[in-house]
């Protein structure tokens, strides 16, 4: 990644420190996060300052510095549990308030609310979006030797305490249920699933989170994860008054390029005054023959070199959430997340955390689900949904353009699977498809898979 | 049900017509239905009047006299949809307002609602609850045979049309989806999925209900399928300041008896002049091994003329609702409905709408998820809920006695396979555990079942 930090100084990547960031001249300050979110609502009247926080104030789970002697060494003393990868990077979305207002682990009636309810209800009455169970699972031997203990450390690979979970529940897990709620299907071949449920425990421990040192993951990508607050500093001291979210887990072409570059405009035409897009791809989990992290970041890296983005108006960081691939109970958790990370605009496209049906040959969510049940969401009423339109390439233009129904014969619909197959081909997509820089990123991604002397074959 | 005429006019079941029903001199009338909902919540002041409906008003469906013929002369023309018996029992359920504010088979914007948020969201903002899909399933051929047409008939076993359906909505029918998120598994031998679900049509339509004549069974129980209308104001005539409801669907020993006398003091010493009991019966489909509900009726008769409930207090009326064994999801159903009759209390018991898992050796959900998740559950708030004290049979009082758990050995518990078994057997349960004349019903009712000299075994 060393040659990234060349771009940053003109790049939409955050800048190191946050003090170098572009900033503006409005006079934003760390009090306008708890700007009232009625100000936020559907067409209600624009106002500066970012939407609040669900639950009013964004949880942050790390323990200040001063504590953090005292409490690896209370850590030391109590029953362990190991984390594993998946578990980390969930603990990560914990501390940092992506699941605002969620503070740790879920107990059961948080799991339950949103196995049943795609929400939690606050103590005041109020509801905030929560659709995909955050839990840790135990098995049996874990459960007996933590006994009565009330409290808990977390341990990471290298068998150091990274965390404690306080106040704990241990309750069943109920997987077959857990699976068919989120999902919508028990089918096997769900890639979370078999990643993280099928072998897991049979209990679940909840309770409130203290995570001992910031997460890091030591990759050359540590300083593209922004937390929420982070965002949030950065949203401010550019000065956005309308901040919309893009989640991303694939490489980007034209055709996101033109999509967010169309949004900013309709974002001005509806008055706000200086939008920012938070290019927002994912960096946890995801299924074997999706492009790694490392290569889709240096992928967007040469797109945003590019220029189709202006760096001055896009925010690029790294979202730490896990991928479950479960369609539209999913894409609510990828919407609520961003609104604690400052987001009050989300693009929302076809079939959105969507993926082939593992057994049967159809895709398993209506490509439609999605977008109609993040705008029915409970909890996501103040969030602007604005669903994607679709672009493909025009062949009379050269270039993507918005597809236009009118001339179906001029538009080519390149796939996520066609693309991959001419990338590992060594093939070219139609010019105007992708910049060449990004191109070559891919074909050396699926080269670097490729044994040597072997002929690459299609997917 | 000749027999039974003869006790009416002392027993809780309703006297027809409404008007020689018990009354109270309490000066109410159909004003107080609409009372604002707050003054009924948890933790509120006592107040007279009862608990308005979900939406606030509650939906009737039947076409009111005058208009009949007309609309069956329009029906006439309209493509039609022929209905099974469950069908049948849904329109019933829509057309009396038991699924207020709903106001027909549900478009896709409820059904996903349902199967996501177990809720919907009214124009106003506000929230009623709604768990299980109320949806009418078409083929093919049905769909084609639609066309372009805005309205069809909806047609009973007879030929006859029995509703229209207006400003209809055909779109996929998501089984497997449906499923998994209705009963959180996808197991074959879910009675209700194999009834009505896996060989239904591959479209499911919604629209505008309305029925041309008030739905009867002709089956000699219609007089005690009082609508929601009728309910209220038969409680409103009994001058009730809470209504307590109890659903039912299996025989009623005195365990039963004793819980519900027990609720009606605890109601008292809360401070309310005259709890009534809503004891209700579910009518619609029940799976195989049920008893049958002109079986169950008959032996709730005997147990009422037994006396260990007080007919003064009690309303006994038949939910018209088919049954979905889907637990936790199912008994917000069963608990939001009775909101829309009058009942402002709702007794729930272990594992409420659950059964076995059909193919694991395990209950197909937690006994204790069902009140976990009704009390937590979007739109349900102004319900009070009662969890059931558990009831076993008391060896050294001879009689069915609350569970004293300082005590187990003297406790014996009777379940329902147990019931059956002692019954198919024409053995006796111990004494006090059942009204002698009602146990008589269920020896009978099993004893049809078995072919002329054939020994009775086990079940």
């Amino acid at each position: 990644m060393a040659s990234m930090s060349a771009v940053l100084s003109k790049s939409p990547f955050l800048s190191q420190p946050l003090s170098k960031s572009p900033s503006s001249d409005l006079p934003f300050s760390a009090a306008t996060v708890s700007f009232p979110s009625k100000s936020h609502r559907r067409g209600g009247v624009i106002r500066a300052g970012l939407i609040s926080p669900d639950g009013g104030k964004l949880v942050e789970l790390v323990v200040a510095e001063p504590r953090r002697r005292e409490k690896k060494h209370e850590a030391g003393e109590l029953p362990r549990v190991e984390l594993t990868a998946i578990d980390v990077q969930w603990m990560h979305v914990l501390s940092e308030g992506w699941a605002s207002p969620l503070g740790g682990f879920m107990r059961e009636s948080e799991f339950l609310q949103t196995l049943h309810f795609n929400s939690l209800r606050l103590d005041d009455g109020s509801v905030v979006n929560m659709s995909v169970p955050i839990v840790l699972a135990i098995d049996d031997e874990q459960k007996a030797s933590i006994g009565e203990s009330k409290r808990v450390a977390l341990v990471g690979s290298d068998g150091n305490p990274v965390a404690i979970l306080s106040d704990i529940e241990i309750y069943k897990h109920p997987k077959e249920e857990r699976i068919a709620r989120t999902w919508g299907t028990t089918a096997p071949g769900l890639p979370y699933v078999e990643e993280a449920i099928t072998n897991a425990g049979n209990w679940l421990i909840g309770g409130d989170l203290e995570v001992l040192e910031p997460v890091k993951y030591n990759d050359g990508l540590d300083r593209f994860r922004l937390s929420p607050a982070e965002l949030r500093k950065e949203l401010e001291k550019r000065g956005a008054d309308a901040v919309f979210a893009f989640q991303l887990r694939n490489p980007v072409h034209n055709g996101h390029a033109l999509l967010m570059t169309d949004t900013r405009r309709r974002l001005l035409e509806m008055g706000y005054k200086n939008p920012i897009l938070l290019l927002h791809p994912l960096g946890g989990y995801t299924k074997a023959d999706d492009v790694p992290l490392s290569w889709r970041m240096k992928q967007h890296e040469k797109v945003l070199e590019d220029g189709v983005l202006d760096p001055e108006t896009t925010v690029v960081s790294i979202f730490p959430s896990p991928m479950h691939y479960a369609g539209p109970t999913e894409v609510q958790w990828h919407a609520k997340a961003r609104i604690n990370a400052g987001a009050n605009f989300y693009i929302v496209g076809r079939d959105p955390a969507g993926m082939g049906h593992p057994v049967e040959k159809r895709d398993l969510y209506d490509a439609d689900h999605g977008k109609k049940v993040l705008s029915m969401a409970p909890g996501l009423e103040r969030l602007n949904i604005l669903p994607f339109r679709v672009a493909a390439y025009d062949k009379t233009q050269g270039k993507m353009a918005f597809f236009d129904p009118s001339r179906p014969q001029d538009f080519l619909f390149i796939s996520g699977t066609k693309m991959r197959t001419l990338a590992k081909n060594k093939e070219n997509p139609p010019d105007g498809f992708m910049c060449p820089g990004g191109w070559q990123v891919l074909v050396d991604y699926y080269d670097s898979l490729t044994p040597a002397g072997k002929l690459p074959v299609p997917a």
